[in-house]
């Protein structure tokens, strides 16, 4: 299969890429409003792999470039480009690619970070309002610390949760999830249950600023 | 310390009094608002650690005695009770008595369950609200399985999440909350970030039933 990553040349975006190039077979596509970018991105993430030695297949892409060639299409872009970045890609996208979100609303105060979903309820749900009807949407990897994600050294075993309608795509997603080593995929019903999926995201922050020594803070459910 | 656990005949009541007794040399008065039904659970908790071997010092009030004599008061009652609770043993209560909330407010639909907060935020910032201005309010036990909590033969490795604007207060109950066996108190700040902190009770649910051999769903941060 081949995966495209939007906005993958940061943040989660970097972490999956790195992961799902060292951990399966699939090709893995980084895109990038920006091609340069994309493709600086790619020269890095396979410096990083060849220096452990990792077999990997990586290219670099304009967005839509990237969302034309995939079969899977993670919108790992910051909450506020998430609407734009559909839009963008919307007439490269049908039934047959699949859509996965992670991204999730939040504000932070003194205190520290607060959920703040759009008024539809949830990220993940905006996406699916925003996408062309007949593409599948599954919200995934909503709950991964992005710098525990990228660094390769860090060995984890953590679950992230699935939200989907659609049977077959959240199986696709899965799938994907359970090859990444220490990671275990969990089912969370359709994409009205995504709220409080997202939700743990600012929590697993605040839990890594008041409790000394817990960075990067993951989730296992039990 | 005297632990009143109000309501304390059911639900997370009847766990959390079955493992303080078990577990800790506190006190653990059981509250309800009919004192006969404190004193049949009393016995039945009892015959239960008694049968293990273990001692335990339990005694059965209406809520408000119970409320009176004890440091520490867990509101184990359902969420639309809460308030009614609170107002009920409100002149027991004071800077010297830690009250601590752990009901989360929720709505089922075919989908699964749902967070449904109370206009102040969250089910815990009612709490602070309803009760005296001096009484510490502390938000713990949110994310626990009642059934899993009340089954004495299940060894759990969980956590737990706390939330106060007291940190005396906060600090008690985290010590409270690490006497049970195989719990981890984590401190996740203020009162103003329990929201996110209720929110998982729904999530929990909602993985166990969309997950084969999942059941009494927990939590562990890594």
């Amino acid at each position: 299969m081949r995966i495209a990553l939007l906005g993958g040349t940061g943040d989660i975006g970097e972490g999956l890429a790195l992961r799902f190039a060292r951990d399966t077979d699939h090709e893995v596509l980084i895109g990038s409003r920006d091609p340069e970018k994309a493709r600086a991105a790619v020269e890095e993430y396979e410096a990083e792999l060849d220096a452990r030695g990792a077999e990997s297949n990586i290219k670099g892409f304009v967005n839509e470039m990237a969302a034309d060639r995939a079969d899977v299409v993670v919108l790992s872009v910051p909450p506020y480009y998430v609407g734009d970045t559909v839009d963008a890609v919307a007439d490269k996208l049908d039934a047959d690619t699949i859509l996965v979100t992670p991204a999730v609303g939040m504000q932070g105060d003194e205190d520290g970070l607060h959920y703040h979903p759009p008024g539809v309820g949830s990220v993940t749900e905006l996406v699916a309002q925003r996408a062309p009807d007949d593409v599948p949407v599954v919200g995934a990897f909503h709950n991964l610390a992005a710098d525990a994600l990228a660094n390769l050294d860090n060995e984890f075993d953590l679950d992230t949760l699935l939200v989907a309608d659609d049977a077959d795509a959240k199986s696709t997603v899965r799938n994907l999830a359970n090859e990444i080593e220490g990671l275990r995929a969990l089912d969370v019903g359709p994409l009205a249950n995504s709220a409080e999926v997202e939700s743990v995201t600012p929590l697993v922050i605040n839990i890594a600023k008041y409790n000394d020594g817990m960075h990067d803070v993951g989730v296992k459910w039990l």
